[in-house]
């Protein structure tokens, strides 16, 4: 670990600044145990893909769980910060006490609909945002990309191979499990098979050739301790001496190194695999992988599979680590009711000049609306907490901002979404093994059409507000549109 | 911290697989104990800048202070990996025991050249390559994005806000003290703030005006408990609401609250900042500030500058923190030099179909030319580490591709880029302040012509290598030629 750390270093902390000033004016105030509503979503998926992943849960929970200022949190608040002893005393004894609802890890999600839902006292939910939006943010990203690509290559095995590239070392490791849970095979770094128990796979780079000068030494050394032994095969020249070298230590060595296969790491991959495919049936190796690398994504692996390339496993760093394209998601954390002076809720709402950018006010739910006919989704639908729609007949959804886009729906069956994860601070929930998560993100995939899950141009998937929710939002905005109007007479 | 992680975690497992197992390979052979130097460098500028800026020594020397396998580390690599346990004994004992020699953080570094020099056995150089990678590439990416948006801001105030859009904890609060290092002046993360000393700031969010409904009532309640408020406006509308709000609430309170500006978070910035600045002019607070923000980087500031926008200071989040526009750098880590059997050191090359990924053979220097009369840099010059260019009278310096672009220079210092901050395994270099680093940061820029500093289109600053280098370098390439050709031949 850095020793530049403090012993007691805590996540309690890792918050804007602002969120801090804010709990001391709430706190002076007598606010900052009032009961507050907060949603955490995004309002445009990624990579113009149709669906996200969702991850990031553990972290979150583990997060909640161990949520307190320690000495040295409140040393540097008083010192460096300036917060006096009578807030510092407050803040030494906060800790999360609140209700969280989360869509669990791998599910598949959609812009606009509350992804997790914090009731808490107004100071606990506003302290843990930042948190929560750096942690979710950057996993559901990752799981959504690595999701994008394993529907590029349908069953070619994907290695995450991107740790050198990562931001940082927490994005490698949650990374590369975000990865596994958006159905990648294995990952390359070796932390975070330990720590999330994920699958571990590698063999050797081009600095072992340059140690041994020369790819049949250094085969050769590899093998010795080594099985199912793919070669690195482009070091100096691929087809004149890699992959023949390559075939020549495989005869040579027999089943004694079970030869997996070959490497490409650089050069027109197109070309190069089906000459090496080539090669290697034709020396008796047909069973022999062809592994490639080298700035890869899902455009690229669609062009390369479009020119007929001959891959059998893709290790995929850079683009799928860093979600290259599109670098951040831009989830968000709002408010959408608080206790007001006579301790009930009441909603709130942030306007805006630009439509979508306008909250959702109230304590919501999100179902998803499947088809008992044919067992596909047909939507999410998002109503007020006391709705139920599965006592609906016949379920009106429409569009959220082209209100006019409807359609009924009859015969479905209507699931919440959300799982109650923390109770009154207590975790409640214990997330699942990460094959678990995988299996789990793979089924709730197969409720979608393919229309939602095509990479370019996807169908928009329905997420609609129920007629109550939708009428409560225009109430709100009617509300503050006459308290403007009523400051601008003054 | 994660209790999801071991009590005794360390970061010797953050490697790729593939470097045990080479690792293992070399152990086996008895190759692991042979005396290898390694380069760490970038091959492009990022962001088609003209330079970067080196950060992350302070982290890399603490990793390498702390390298060692923990009992946890063994027992997955046993029980896990299957890893048997001559060689489990080998890497118990393990620690880093070279010499490094680094750039220092802060400075001005360049394409091609080597940022890091890692002197070792080759076992524990090979061990640490992904974390190094890993730590830098990240940082150095950051460090370079600041200084890149400082050059077009130039005495305007930067803060960074990007925590919540970062890719995981690391990347936030790594984050943050690069882009100190690169030249910003504060940052929200608070532990960003605590870890490493930085300055950090921020006021208040749209959540707070939610929460007392009015904003009339949330300055007061902000103002009640703090100085120099920077009021957010655009929760509901900002000309018609938040801004005749804010300066009633101003001049209420009058100095008890020292006004110190407002802050614009969406809408047309160009349009809005200039309103903002009449009205509080006419208000009577010339001297508040216009604080803006909302997916800002270089190229929206350069337009709103363009556009006359009266802005005082940038809040920048995500494409900073992300380095949204390109968020990899792609250094890499190359092998070049090996202790053969006699126990002399021996150079080794990766050749490729690309000129640019040819890499340098042989154990070398850079130093930085920098002219007598005008005090400014001519170029950096990589030499064999037995050359002393500051010995010559006149220095041919020509490009490394094109080689028939060449100057002579003459009147010149030749500055050793590098600073050896690991000696036997002990770190030797300690880490200034992170103000002495920024500001030995602004003193190597200064070094730089206009010319290369521009953020679009900027001249190329020469790296050069040295007659003998590229001497070296072509005898290197002949030789792995001819070997090929000999195989072939076969």
């Amino acid at each position: 670990m850095q020793t530049t750390t403090y012993a007691d270093d805590s996540l309690a902390l890792h918050t804007d600044l602002y969120q801090i000033n804010m709990v001391e004016a709430y706190w002076a105030d007598g606010m900052h145990e009032r009961k507050a509503v907060f949603e955490l979503f995004f309002r445009k998926l990624p990579f113009g893909n149709g669906y996200a992943i969702f991850a990031g849960l553990e972290r979150v929970l583990d997060y909640l769980k161990n949520f307190r200022f320690t000495e040295s949190d409140l040393a540097y608040l008083r010192e460096e910060a300036g917060y006096k002893e009578d807030f510092l005393a407050y803040l030494s004894i906060i800790k999360f006490t609140g209700n969280v609802y989360s869509v669990v890890e791998g599910e598949v999600v959609f812009q606009n609909e509350p992804l997790i839902r914090i009731e808490a006292t107004l100071a606990e939910a506003q302290l843990i945002e930042t948190a929560l939006l750096n942690i979710v943010n950057y996993q559901t990203l990752i799981a959504t990309k690595a999701s994008r690509i394993k529907q590029i290559v349908k069953d070619d095995r994907v290695m995450e191979f991107g740790t050198r590239r990562a931001q940082e070392m927490d994005a490698a490791v949650w990374g590369s499990r975000a990865t596994f849970i958006g159905g990648l095979e294995s990952t390359s770094n070796v932390r975070a098979g330990k720590l999330f128990g994920l699958p571990v796979a590698g063999t050797h780079a081009h600095s072992m050739i340059q140690a041994y000068k020369d790819e049949y030494e250094a085969f050769h050394a590899y093998a010795k301790r080594h099985k199912n032994c793919v070669f690195l095969v482009d070091t100096y020249d691929t087809l004149k001496s890699g992959l023949p070298i390559a075939i020549q230590v495989a005869k040579e060595l027999g089943d004694k190194i079970n030869f997996q296969g070959i490497r490409l790491d650089s050069g027109d991959i197109a070309f190069l695999s089906k000459e090496a495919r080539k090669m290697l049936d034709e020396a008796g190796f047909p069973e022999a992988e062809v592994v490639v690398s080298n700035d890869l994504d899902e455009y690229t692996i669609l062009n390369l599979k479009a020119q007929g390339a001959k891959v059998d496993a893709w290790g995929i760093g850079t683009k799928l680590i860093t979600a290259y394209d599109q670098p951040a998601l831009g989830a968000v954390y709002k408010i959408v009711a608080i206790e007001n002076d006579d301790g009930h809720l009441e909603d709130t709402i942030k306007i805006s000049g630009n439509a979508e950018k306008v909250t959702t006010p109230g304590l919501k739910k999100v179902y998803r609306i499947i088809d008992r006919e044919n067992g596909k989704s047909e939507g999410d639908y998002i109503s007020m907490a006391d709705e139920d729609p599965a006592s609906e007949e016949r379920l009106k959804m429409f569009h959220p901002v082209h209100t006019f886009v409807s359609k009924f729906v009859t015969n479905f069956e209507a699931v919440d979404i959300h799982t109650q994860v923390v109770r009154n601070g207590e975790v409640t929930y214990k997330s699942p093994s990460i094959q678990e998560i995988q299996d789990y993100s793979k089924q709730s995939l197969s409720l979608l059409w393919d229309e939602y899950k095509r990479s370019l141009n996807p169908e928009e998937y329905p997420v609609d507000l129920s007629q109550k929710c939708w009428d409560n939002k225009m109430r709100n905005i009617q509300e503050v549109r006459e308290s403007i109007q009523n400051f601008s007479n003054k």
